[in-house]
């Protein structure tokens, strides 16, 4: 008796499902007193390097929420401080005390091999796969190269890409050294997560969408491009999530992603317009809708679904990363 | 004899100009050394509010840079100060001391006649008016209303409308009172400056582009149509500027506005074409832009005026604000 295929697969590849699949980005954190308890026994970079203390975390949301998928407990910058970054974790958010500037900076960085310098998060996917004894799917991530790129250059919140941008500017050349390097340690990253059993795989281009189209196309989309192309995707479904994305919508549909996560912004109807049938839709309930009385936040998802109902591959999500401070139960 | 037309104001109601008109968002700011000369007189408020210094500063572009219009030095918080909320500039923005979160609060404002509470909006108008003696048009602005509220409730730099999303969310009856209040506090604004001589009028919806499409329609489009509809226009083209505004632009191109001002992500073309025929177009070179070497700027800015050539209707403008350490040569 074979067991029954995943929702989340099954929607990410386009096919019908008796149900819309959901999962929430950021779903295991702060919100869940649960997760609080964990984290409080270690760093936030304690709890990604622990895998026994990840799983944990991982697999509470499919247990105390019932989401249709676990991502694994990570950050996107555990590959940038595999390549050789000083990262740490503050309230503020994260300090990378050595920022790359130069072309010396650049060429510090090392290519690294994830099963090598990052074998916890590989431990973890594994660890997730057993304990969830196929319930739910587990999905691995990455950062995309341009995002990764931006926290290293902004040297922490890149929100603004205050370093970046002028950095882009005044040396594309050393932009796409370092760019090539953060990719073909992505690429490794992503073939490592799938290879431990990832069975879908999600890229976050968080800070992408603070650039015009010319520059979106010439430092993040093509990086984009580079490693997607390089992925051995072994039957795993590829997200591609670019925030503020919604100018750029018509050509990352041309990135050769499963899935497209689109963030709240723009009306779900108009992004599939623009997606056009080939490519599944994730998304995109605004997360702040969940500070709304329960009636409101039922209506709101209402209106997601509404509107998504003629179409088959759609899974169900926020359009970004849930707030620590929003109430459980209205998630 | 009759003195020739202006570029802009031509431009801006859709008339071929025999040269692109351009001007520079935040163009008499920190970037240039005239500007930080005299602001080093008396505080950012002090500039605001003393006329023949913020005369000066207005001027400075003009002069310096040659733009083809001059925009009154001003901030977009100084009705908020007039309703009664206390305004202060630090080095890190804008702090309100007293930020409105409760329907008590929202009563305590006035909506104050703006040339009674800010006569000094109006006087500068009318020096520089005077001073430019028909050289360039004389731009007036205002915040719009959603962007006034996200700053009343937040407190200050709203950019992620932290306290403003879950104000909407649990009590969108107190936001829309209030939002009333703002509103016809912007519509007498508006009005004043354009019976004291703005010949033109830009509304700027900063953080608006950071709603979902529901909520935009709900809590800023639908106030800034009201303010569109009740400015006594006097032959004076209006501007909306919504900054991350591309997921509706084909709901602003519903506004009424003369022209719209778009933000550096989406490719001009494109907003273009969302935008259609019968409204003029600002925009839109990345700001960031003016970091790169004059050879590059120039190839951006040639896109940019390549891609509108077919179009009348057009005014060269900047995406964003100018930063404060752009070299000045760049600009």
């Amino acid at each position: 008796m074979s067991a029954p295929p995943y929702l989340l697969i099954e929607a990410a590849f386009g096919r019908p499902t008796e149900r819309r699949p959901i999962w929430l980005m950021r779903q295991a954190g702060r919100y869940l007193k649960e997760y609080r308890e964990v984290r409080a026994k270690t760093t936030f970079l304690g709890l990604c390097k622990t895998p026994d203390l990840a799983t944990i975390v991982t697999l509470q949301p499919v247990d105390l929420i019932g989401v249709d998928a676990a991502i694994i407990f990570s950050d996107i910058l555990i590959p940038l401080e595999a390549m050789g970054l000083h990262v740490e974790f503050t309230e503020s958010g994260p300090v990378l005390s050595n920022a790359v500037r130069s072309r010396s900076d650049v060429d510090r960085l090392i290519v690294p091999t994830a099963e090598e310098k990052t074998p916890f998060v590989m431990q973890i996917i594994r660890q997730v796969r057993k304990e969830l004894e196929r319930r739910v799917p587990t999905i691995g991530f990455s950062g995309a190269p341009f995002t990764l790129l931006s926290y290293a250059v902004d040297g922490g919140n890149a929100s603004e890409l205050k370093k970046t941008k002028p950095f882009l500017m005044s040396d594309s050349q050393t932009a796409h050294v370092l760019l090539q390097k953060i990719a073909d340690t992505v690429v490794d990253y992503a073939n490592a997560q799938i290879r431990a059993g990832a069975q879908a795989f999600q890229l976050f281009d968080t800070w992408a969408g603070m650039l015009s189209e010319h520059d979106y196309l010439e430092f993040a989309w093509r990086w984009m491009l580079y490693v997607m192309e390089r992925i051995e995707r072994r039957g795993v479904p590829l997200i591609v999530f670019v925030k503020g994305g919604s100018p750029f919508l018509y050509r990352i549909r041309e990135l050769g992603a499963d899935v497209v996560s689109v963030d709240w912004t723009m009306d779900i109807a108009r992004a599939k317009d623009l997606l056009g049938p080939s490519v599944a839709i994730q998304g995109n309930l605004d997360p702040h809708v969940l500070y709304a009385p329960p009636g409101v936040i039922e209506e709101r998802a209402g209106d997601i679904l509404d509107k998504m109902r003629p179409h088959d591959g759609f899974i169900f999500n926020l359009g970004h990363g849930i707030m620590p401070d929003i109430p459980v139960e209205h998630v």
